[in-house]
């Protein structure tokens, strides 16, 4: 195992270029995303009607979509922002949460990923779920191990041309022929809601200033996240000082951190 | 005065089964009432739209409605869930916000109340004007003492067959034969938003691993929030730390602290 | 430059009266001003649906209207809103985050200046933007300096008959005849999400309780943001950390910090 990704200059190149980012995301997300954006150095903009999603995907420089609180409006406007990113050029990332709970969320779902997202990140009962298989999730949170999912998620890579980002105690990134494992993190992160959906906004802030290594992009992301989180948890005492501390860790980050807790294999 | 609930046996029931709870709340309280959920041990889904709020509210153990931001979408997905709920013996609690403020605010807790909620949850002006009665509430503020509401929650729960809970200084649950008080918690409480919003979804948590009792199911919840309160109070300067404090302190909490806080009568 | 505006008496007045104010806000914004609302001793209520947001207007003291995450069913709600704030004689301030950003939200504008706002509160691109110039603001975020904008506001306050404010670095109030400069604040305030939108609340509850004087009442607004921001960014470590200090500052602020913040030329 040797690191080989130079997950520190990405974070240095995302910092200085400030990406526009447009971020659909759920209800539960949209506060605690955009903190993250910021705090990273992005610059998000939540924007989701049908009537201007896809005008606005123009003019950013990444769209993720997240389908935590789905409502049928809010998948026109998905699919509208989807479909402009992909005319305009612009990589997108699909976060595919509870997608095997309700027939509502499959459909969704299935639609959205003939979209040809550049990017899916989600947790490992997701991605088992998303690959045909049967995962042992309850509602919104994973019932399996990412490293029970690994095979999936190359599976899915290869048949949808995609990076497949599976999250959890070690992370896994794949792109049906590379794959790394991001170490790092904290326990309490999956006591805190909505850090993976703002995981997956991220996820667009890296790709829109490299959209041209999808791969690499998703790992700095990951990375910057579990750098974050190892310093967050240095002074926790709990979910609710982690948060803040996250925050706090995430502006503050050193790039030479991401680094240490990347493995390819 | 003694203390026969053992609500200290719930909390420590309702963390080892981490039940799935279906939570249909406002636009201000998705994030921290998610949170509150997750530290105290429960796992949220926030699910709405009428097209799969009926099929997950089969799914998950129990179901809570909040019409604090309402709307004629929210509203069809809100009867979907209530009645899947009914349907499946699922037990669910209302929190009619401000049902007096508005002719579709009053419509819609009409015809929700009409789904049979097993558990309503609110502050003293709402249960005075849902009991018929006439309260000084100022939008979603109450203007009424819990003390002066007991009557008309007593009233309540025996026309609706519920248990009703008022929350406020002291808190009142009753099944109309039964009453108890649960004391603690902060004067900082009312301070920070959405709070008795993440207390219903609380209760739905305690409802949800204990369907046979709603009566001390509640108390439970409400002894929980109310110990919680008291520990995060004892260093916050203010609302902003009482908030992160009041999270660490719910993910801390030891059950035995909650039976100190209950008083039947 | 003198210092004449009673910016303390207003605060004092405003937390005396807790003013119910009417916020039909962004999903980003929603909990973090209504906490904010709270801690500045305010009484907020977040009520959008176009069947009852006109209703709504009539009770409140006053309105504020956000257009940050936009849609067809919130417009027909902000619109019934203004126009019933406008036939009850109550004071509304508009926010048009990101107007220039897309047709949609364009057009939303121009319908909502027609209805005649009393405050107008934004950054400096959407300022100049609104004027009829061109700035440089990237998605929500501002691309222009304030001193930049000064001019357009105080073409716009003359034009549409209604206070400007500016926020930056250092604020800006005009209502075409006076203004003022509002010192103070922290450069971390633009990295926590959604604080200006909040500020566009508590305009509202200033000028719910001063009706009749919407120029000062808006200076006093902006002097206990910067009091405020101040005060918590002396032991802030980064973005996340700041934003519950300065919860906690709002709330324990002395209402004589306030004067300093502001010069009128």
């Amino acid at each position: 195992m040797t690191n080989t990704i130079p997950a520190s200059r990405f974070l240095t190149q995302m910092r200085a270029r400030a990406p526009l980012v447009q971020c659909i995301t759920n209800y539960v997300a949209m506060n605690i995303a955009a903190n993250v954006m910021l705090a990273a150095g992005a610059s998000p903009a939540m924007v989701h009607a049908p009537e201007e999603a896809g005008e606005f995907a123009g003019i950013a420089g990444a769209l993720t979509i997240n389908i935590g609180t789905l409502s049928t409006q809010w998948i026109a406007g998905m699919e509208a922002a989807a479909k402009a990113a992909n005319a305009a050029g612009k990589p997108w990332a699909l976060d595919p949460v509870a997608h095997y709970a309700t027939g509502f969320r499959r459909d969704a779902t299935r639609s959205l990923m003939g979209l040809k997202p550049a990017i899916i990140r989600a947790n490992a009962s997701e991605i088992i779920a998303l690959a045909g298989g049967t995962g042992a999730g309850k509602g919104v949170d994973s019932g399996d191990s990412v490293e029970f999912a690994e095979q999936s998620a190359i599976l899915l890579a290869r048949q949808h041309r995609a990076v497949v980002a599976v999250t959890g105690e070690v992370d896994f990134v794949t792109d049906g022929l590379r794959s790394a494992h991001i170490h790092g993190g904290s326990a309490l992160m999956p006591k805190i809601t909505a850090l993976g959906c703002s995981l997956t906004c991220l996820v667009g802030a890296f790709v829109a200033v490299r959209p041209d290594a999808p791969f690499d992009a998703t790992i700095a992301a990951l990375a910057t996240f579990a750098a974050a989180g190892t310093e967050a948890a240095k002074l926790a005492e709990g979910p609710g000082s982690f948060q803040w501390r996250f925050l706090d860790a995430l502006a503050a980050l050193d790039p030479a951190a991401l680094d240490a807790t990347v493995t390819t294999a």
